[in-house]
């Protein structure tokens, strides 16, 4: 096909340069169309991995990359603009995005890909105390919070004030909690001892709370109590059925089968839930479609939006299914969905059907701490293979290589990886901006 | 000499974790002394390569390292605390140092090594558009300034402020404002072309301002002359006998022999001066010393403060002559005066005298760009040799690799730099929190 003069290609804008809208733009790199891929940040960041930035293992450059280097060469036709910007509205019917400067960009189809953001379940105020992990800026936070904590306890006059500054309390059991609880008694473990002089990190107490009877809903149940036991064995004091019901400064109070119980804790962090950008609100009230509890909009099986088939949502902030199933908000759905719009949208513009978007499920792999993971595959004619332990982990290990955007930083992490599971260290252990004295309590 | 019993051990505060201050801590680590050490950061950080963070080629774990994974060894003998705490006041008669959070801390010996801050010589309205570089708070602040300056430009409306966005002034031509301008002019030139749809990032302009007739005063003139050709070439637009006048958000205003000048620049960084830490005016009060124009104490020849012989200053924050000439402030004279003290203090114990301070200059380097750099050595036997070029590039790499503390640091910086050097990435482009739309101007 040849490409027409440039004045009339089609307008695609694609909101976020997560895996969705990435992957979308990459699709839709040769079809003759013009692109504007609009971000809040100047780069694309690699999620599963973000944990390890929280807890000191990578620096941020290591999981992240700027959206025009990984671009670079799709940039090279001409047709793609990216622009780092927010988007404050979606003018449904006179088809623009309006930007944070009040710039409005006409369109001939969207793609909304802005992904998720951290939800405190109605408990705003919760998340003072309790900061979740969706961006590096999160991540910092994080990193923050947890060397800062071994360094308050080293300076408390009181062993009640120590403790509770070696009392971590995780909130989630699903991935990202388990990630990070197994990530804590580690550096309590093995990075920090003999660093302190009145303190023994080893004393650090890891609390996983978890509000269903298991962690890792999403895996078969026997890797479920797999999980558990590699946990409890690494030193996470995991304790399920657990409903939170008040979170402060000091700590976090739960309700459970057995009664009220509060932990005092210093530092909390919250892997407890996510819900769809805002943007989704702006979208169903210009609609009239109604978002669902985790503030994701319907969405047809071709991933358009009911009514209005030149939007299309995707990622985290799409309630789609797939063979009656609804489909995880996991990164391989949303690359999948990426290419799904793309393709929808050269069929809309060259006149054809577009297709139903159908999740192919490859499996779900956590991992838990040094040499812990679990990993349940679906083989194509074999069903499902399940992995626990050491071979889970290096499976996990090579699959989050293997996915990493760019060459330099899968083999910076992977020697970085090596270096710190020989050494024990934690490279990245540095805190930019000390907290100041106000906010030091003891 | 055999140590007494713990209790009775002379106390040591060293404040501080800066080139000075480790290197009296490790010099007291064998000595039967009890030794706290304070800084108000978790890192020591390594200041000679701070411009590569700043400029995104090095994340910032590369170059800086937690104090206590620095000193683990050194904590082994049981007689060092480190604590992360902030200094805010000196008792002098007590001999105590009071923490930010009230707690008061008695000494035997003092050594004061906080360092310098950023200095904008009374004009601290400057401080807003015209940032300095000391910190990594400052370093990552700096990088977001480079990197979304092209963003904006990208966004920009006109030509006018697109080229605003384009231009950058850096302040003050010692070797941090010479390191800063070469590196922006190669990031236009060879790490962003053919990212952009709207701008040549090629077209950027890089203006270096000096007030002396020549760059790098501390290098010898035939030096000076080189460094100025060496930056020329690479693009930089350098301009001495300027002295600056105002700095806005639009740029900045300077007289010369010629007349008023305003450059428009939406960029401008500040390395035309420091300051000691605000810590040698407290002590200054205390005394009754005087400090000097850039807020220094007078140090006695063996480093401590007249009539106050438990209590030494080192570093950026000591006014120190050595051969009758004043000790520049850089990190092997801070070093040298690390170990001095540190002997001083155990001579003071042991009833010897005291020596005085000797500066061993070893020479100067400085470098300028890709394979641009300075070096004069002092060669004993040979007297001064002068590189300029290519081999004086690979002298200064390996000198700086050889310092940078610890071997992992080392490693992987030595391979991030054969990494970009082979292929223009700046891996670190990254910026975490994008400036929020109230800042945005257009």
């Amino acid at each position: 096909m040849s490409a027409a003069p440039h004045a009339v290609l089609p307008r695609i804008i694609v909101i976020g340069c997560g895996f969705g809208g990435l992957e979308a733009v990459r699709a839709l790199a040769r079809a003759p169309v013009d692109v504007t891929l609009l971000d809040r940040t100047n780069h694309h960041l690699f999620q599963p991995l973000l944990y390890q930035v929280a807890t000191a293992g990578l620096a941020a450059p290591a999981i992240s990359a700027p959206i025009r280097h990984v671009l670079r060469r799709e940039m090279r036709g001409g047709r793609l603009t990216i622009l780092q910007a927010e988007v404050v509205d979606i003018d449904v019917l006179a088809r623009a995005v309006v930007l944070d400067d009040g710039a409005r960009l006409p369109f001939d189809h969207l793609i909304v890909a802005a992904g998720a953001v951290n939800h405190w379940f109605g408990h705003d105020d919760w998340a003072a105390h309790a900061p979740g992990l969706k961006t590096l800026t999160d991540a910092f936070a994080i990193r923050a919070r947890v060397v800062q904590a071994f360094e308050r306890a080293e300076r408390a006059n009181d062993e009640v004030t120590r403790q509770a500054w070696m009392n971590f309390v995780v909130i989630g059991g699903g991935p990202t909690g388990v990630e990070l609880a197994g990530t804590l008694i580690e550096i309590a473990h093995h990075t920090l001892p003999d660093e302190f002089r009145h303190i023994d990190s080893r004393r650090a107490h890891v609390v996983l709370l978890e509000g269903a009877e298991q962690v890792l809903s999403a895996f078969a149940p026997t890797l479920q109590t797999s999980a558990r036991r590699q946990l409890e064995k690494l030193g996470v004091d995991v304790r399920t059925g657990q409903r939170v019901t008040a979170i402060s400064a000091d700590g976090v109070t739960m309700q459970s089968a057995g009664g009220e119980v509060t932990l005092l804790a210093r530092t909390v962090l919250w892997a407890a839930g996510v819900a769809a950008s805002p943007l989704a609100k702006t979208l169903a009230e210009a609609t009239g479609l109604a978002t669902d509890r985790a503030g994701r909009l319907p969405v047809l099986p071709d991933l358009s939006l009911a009514g209005h088939p030149h939007i299309n949502v995707i990622g985290d902030m799409a309630s789609a299914t797939s063979a009656g199933k609804p489909v995880p908000g996991v990164s391989p759905a949303a690359k999948q969905m990426g290419r799904c719009v793309a393709a929808n949208i050269v069929a809309r513009i060259e006149g054809r059907a577009t297709k139903a978007f159908h999740y192919a499920d490859y499996g779900n792999l956590a991992t838990i701490g040094r040499s812990s993971a679990i990993v349940q595959l679906e083989v194509p004619g074999l069903g499902l293979l399940r992995l626990s332990g050491l071979a889970a982990w290096v499976f996990w290990l090579f699959a989050h290589l293997y996915f990493l955007i760019g060459f330099r930083n899968r083999f910076f992490v992977m020697i970085e990886w090596a270096w710190s599971y020989l050494s024990f260290a934690r490279s990245a252990r540095v805190v930019a901006q000390p907290q100041k004295a106000a906010s030091q309590r003891d």
